[in-house]
């Protein structure tokens, strides 16, 4: 099956989105792969897979490869007397900004490339942690207590030490602190108001059991991978998630009841119908109580959570065999017509 | 002052854009304007100004003018042995999809066009009826009862007749009916999925008083048109609305206290401030019971509510010079090299 992946991006995990799409050649070597870089530029670079490795990017030998251009239906590299189209379905592997944000979704809709991924109402609810809890709200979904803090106002917060300050707008933990007491709370602040001017401020719940769930839809189905409990640290720094995102070995099933699964899949599937419709997505959970929140949910999780499934090529045929359709519009001029007629012109 | 306006689109509302930009064409006559158009097959053409009339789209002639190619900062015309570059601020001008969805948005983000018009997320939150309640709720706006019906599952609905039926994504009154009892229920509800699989039904209020304010935001501070009261038949048809679109002759003052005006505009105020900026929006109110309801946002007026502003030139021009800027990403692939050694890469 022929495959493109998009990786890159102007998005503080840039790097990150390298070390994913290094791990995927890994674990789709099945198929027929295309390697697509978008520098922070935005200029689109043509990659061989032999050339798929750290150093090509950090040492900007990526700059001698061939250019793509965005036309419709195909990224197309031109030379001096001929031009290259590829036009296979797109991975959209993105982390963070451009990926997650609706922008690279956005412009794949506009030029009528096909591609797995979060669509744009999708990636602003999903790459926003306040629109999360929005969802949240809407959907009927339990997630962490919150406050928005923004770096245009000066305001006291209500919730009780420790609690956890983060931008609202990024993943990969980056900018985001524990504060034990209130002395740690203006530097925590200013941490994460480097990454974004809006804040989401939770109270950190200690020891709180924590469950990954990735899943997709095809057919109308909404397919569940293997329910995980992440190792935990207090919480995992960037450079930890960092070597989290070229993870490629299958995790250990949960040691949960069938009822605690079933809570969490239930959610899941509520969270993802009618929005992620196109995506492969990983929900990550905290369970207080009995009962299941959800933490953040990841439209574009590291390495694409191959390791919690168990056919991950499967699964990435499946999903692009199944992704969402845009409606065609036909215009007959009819009222321009009509208007043109009254006004004489 | 240096103006694009782009307009069309692959959307039912094609021809309205169309219409609102001749209008402006009249109304910005001392700006130096690029009026570049977009097909529906998102193709992109710079239409001479001469040519801005209705026949030019109607006739196919727009065909043979000249060709326009998104580049880094600007619409590029090439021809055999130049290229022209249009690098003005680009005033969205499509209304409904490509325009008010966010993909216009996220296409000029992307490469790195300044533009005046709703960002993604804005565009999100006002394009699809359902996330406009879900905006109005986090920002404990009031909005008129709702409920969601879905062509996938049949539900009977909880409200009572007379009732309004919109499809949950389009604007300009398409596929909008009035329900007085149940036996015009299917009908209409067939009329609203011929757009869209989800629609939105919330009570009819008859002789509901309705006002409209539009406003942008300039230096931090958001300024009001004056708050209009739209002539009201029933509702406005598509036919009327579209009339509507090529208005050009301000309106009078609506005739309310000014502790209702207040009440208006701060409500406005609440809706824009930290989802708008970069946008001249207009929306439309219903008062009940001396309570102010948010109907609909919409984030391009027709013909962007010209006829509601006293200087309305000077209005685009400060907002052009007051958009949002985006931050810039600096990749030092720090984590890359650790990651290299780390792994003897």
């Amino acid at each position: 099956m022929k495959l493109s992946i998009l990786f890159g991006g102007a998005s503080f995990e840039h790097e990150i989105s390298i070390v994913s799409a290094i791990t995927l050649k890994e674990k789709l070597q099945t198929f027929d792969l295309t390697f697509i870089f978008c520098d922070t530029d935005h200029t689109f670079y043509k990659i061989e897979r032999a050339s798929m490795k750290a150093t090509t990017f950090s040492r900007g030998e990526y700059k001698k490869m061939p250019l793509l251009r965005l036309e419709k239906g195909a990224f197309v590299q031109k030379s001096m007397f001929s031009s290259l189209e590829h036009r296979a379905t797109v991975l959209n592997l993105i982390h963070g900004a451009d990926g997650e944000d609706g922008t690279i979704a956005a412009l794949l809709d506009f030029y009528h490339i096909s591609y797995v991924g979060p669509r744009v109402a999708a990636s602003v609810f999903s790459y926003d942690k306040r629109y999360t809890k929005w969802l949240c709200t809407a959907k009927n979904i339990k997630c962490v207590d919150y406050e928005i803090l923004s770096a245009d106002i000066q305001e006291d917060i209500k919730l009780d030490y420790p609690i956890i300050v983060k931008p609202a707008r990024l993943g990969s933990s980056i900018g985001v602190s524990i504060v034990k007491d209130a002395s740690e709370f203006d530097y925590a602040l200013d941490t994460a108001y480097e990454y974004d001017k809006c804040v989401v401020v939770e109270p950190f719940i200690k020891g709180v059991k924590e469950y990954n769930v990735a899943g997709y839809m095809s057919e109308g189905k909404v397919h569940f991978s293997i329910v995980e409990e992440p190792q935990k640290e207090e919480f995992l720094d960037f450079e930890k998630k960092y070597m989290d995102f070229s993870r490629s070995e299958s995790v250990l099933r949960a040691d949960i009841s069938k009822e605690l699964e079933q809570k969490l899949t239930n959610t899941f599937a509520k969270i993802y119908t009618n929005m992620f419709e196109g995506a492969l997505i990983r929900c990550d959970f905290f369970v207080v109580n009995n009962e299941v929140l959800l933490n953040e949910i990841n439209p574009i999780p590291g390495s694409m959570a191959n390791y919690l499934f168990e056919d991950f090529p499967h699964v990435i045929k499946e999903l692009s065999q199944s992704l969402p359709k845009k409606n065609s519009i036909q215009v007959d001029y009819e009222y321009i017509h009509s208007i043109s007629s009254a006004k004489g012109k």
